[in-house]
């Protein structure tokens, strides 16, 4: 059975609000008392309910990490360092997978019920109306991968989709490629939105290329295996920007299906530098983004509101860069990457 | 800010008692009073509180999902699962890292603090006395993925590696294969050790057979393409049964590296059949472990335990068989796989 604040009283020879006292942070209690109720506490192996605990405080030390997207690979990663980073401040990841969950109320409510301090959203796909519920409701939140919109007063960490479209589009052109390909995720993820204006617009200056565009239904590997099948039964592009690594990896299997090579019939880019883009049987040459950066800047963002509700909203946007590996043809001599 | 009891019982004309009764399981209260309750509770936005309830009924509704291997993919269609699955019985789980835990105690004490209702160790490398000091402590446990043992008394769902290890040398032996070696998850994994002693009674009955082992560092890519690339400094088998999956990958990428090919110079062989190993750019032959089954019955384990404690200890063992795709040399005409 579990020991009670009142037996660790009593072992300590203390009063229970001493030993209340002496497990609420910030709370006054002389360190003879602490010392005693200490010892106490730990031979008779009793912990505090933080549940009990936040009817008076007001915290839990719960965050609400919620995402939709478990058959993208780069998620692990992301849960990883999520939950690692919440451990290493004390606090505690109440996992919410959103693939159930079709309104922003039902969300609300749910994450209500357990009182959370917080909310990480850490999806790119997740409608807008999911973080709004939240800001509206005066609850911490931080929209990880998230785009940012004065308008919406929603905290966003993330990365600059548009810029990610143009070093896609440079990255292309600097090769030589005369008929590029933007093979975006979902046409409804603002991830793919501005990822394809930014392709757009800088190849706008190059209207001799070629341009075609067409979006997979998920960021997952069996969207771009499909669409890059469909895309191979037509004439296809010399080179494709893939909305995501994901994609990448279905579309190189779709094309070596067809018995075609990568990048000697045709090119891959990527987005992310997932941990297995990396691996010598992907080489996946991608724009990075910087995970570890977005997550850590995430984290203080939510502790930061817990901390001080009133402060301002912000957006937190990171650089990408490419990363060369095997899936696109060489730079030609003399050229360099801009 | 959050609406209250008090608010939905005056909204309601009810008492405050009358409420909790209404959003207390199991508790008796009219239709007349539960219909004026919830229209009052839907006008006003009011959601329970599980937690404030938890003091009452003792069920905060919160699983401690606990796992230590986020460098393996096969634990994001773990993590999809248990979470989709949790969700669709009411329930919801508290992610844990293990990975920066180092004793039993330290989590035992970590969820209690959080009361959650039982806990779901998901992972074959945490150490027995994990899940020992749950059941010792009285509080329920599955162990997923894990060893079943008569003595320890804890609830345990998975596979028979034992058997996984023959399959896998009546696998190589079928075709062929006259130096064979198991390149193994880390030697204290007790799936590792069962792996290997089913591999090495299988193969006992064919002593022209070369066997030969090693352990990998982890279950990771990395691990199992450094033990591979280590391997091919010296001489290597024909074929390879690698500990899992993604130790396979590791494998294979460390021969393409090395410029030699699979399976026409070496043959691998895996276990789990992950999302990924079916990627034409992976195509791994494996032995496929069913990981829905092995969680829906995770599930129903915990569960049944939260509602009757005093059930007795069980284990569910389900089978695997090999999944044939590109990565071991043909059977022979005129054999049959066994």
């Amino acid at each position: 059975m579990q020991v009670t604040l009142k037996q660790v009283a009593a072992q300590a020879g203390v009063s229970t609000s001493a030993v209340s006292r002496t497990f609420t942070e910030g709370a006054s209690v002389s360190d003879k008392t602490r010392h005693k109720v200490e010892t106490a506490a730990a031979a008779l192996g009793y912990s505090p309910n933080v549940l009990a605990s936040s009817l008076t405080t007001g915290r839990t030390k719960m965050i609400g990490l919620v995402s939709n997207n478990f058959h993208n690979p780069v998620f692990l990663e992301v849960f990883d360092q999520f939950t690692s980073g919440l451990q290493a401040k004390g606090l505690r990841p109440l996992l919410v997978n959103l693939s159930d969950v079709e309104e922003p109320d039902g969300l609300l409510r749910l994450l209500r019920q357990y009182s959370v301090d917080g909310v990480i959203i850490a999806s790119s796909t997740v409608p807008p109306a999911f973080p709004r519920a939240f800001t509206a409701a005066g609850i911490p939140i931080v929209h990880s991968f998230g785009r940012y919109s004065a308008s919406q007063g929603v905290h966003v960490v993330g990365i600059d989709n548009i810029d990610c479209g143009r070093i896609a589009a440079r990255t292309l052109v600097a090769r030589g490629y005369q008929r590029v390909g933007f093979l975006g995720g979902p046409a409804t993820a603002t991830t793919t939105q501005d990822r394809w204006t930014g392709f757009q617009q800088e190849l706008s200056a190059h209207p001799q290329i070629h341009l075609s565009h067409s979006f997979a239904a998920a960021y997952s590997y069996d969207a771009g295996e499909a669409e890059m099948a469909r895309l191979l039964t037509g004439t296809p592009a010399e080179a494709y920007f893939c909305g995501d690594d994901v994609l990448s990896i279905g579309a190189m299997s779709a094309i070596r299906t067809a018995g075609l090579c990568v990048p000697e019939d045709i090119g891959i880019l990527g987005l992310n530098d997932m941990e297995m883009s990396r691996w010598a049987l992907i080489n996946l040459t991608t724009i990075r983004q910087p995970i570890p950066e977005i997550i850590a800047a995430s984290l203080d963002v939510i502790v930061s509101q817990i901390e001080d509700p009133g402060r301002s909203t912000e957006a937190r946007i990171f650089p990408c860069a490419l990363v060369e590996r095997g899936t696109l043809r060489p730079l030609p001599a003399g050229i360099s990457e801009t």
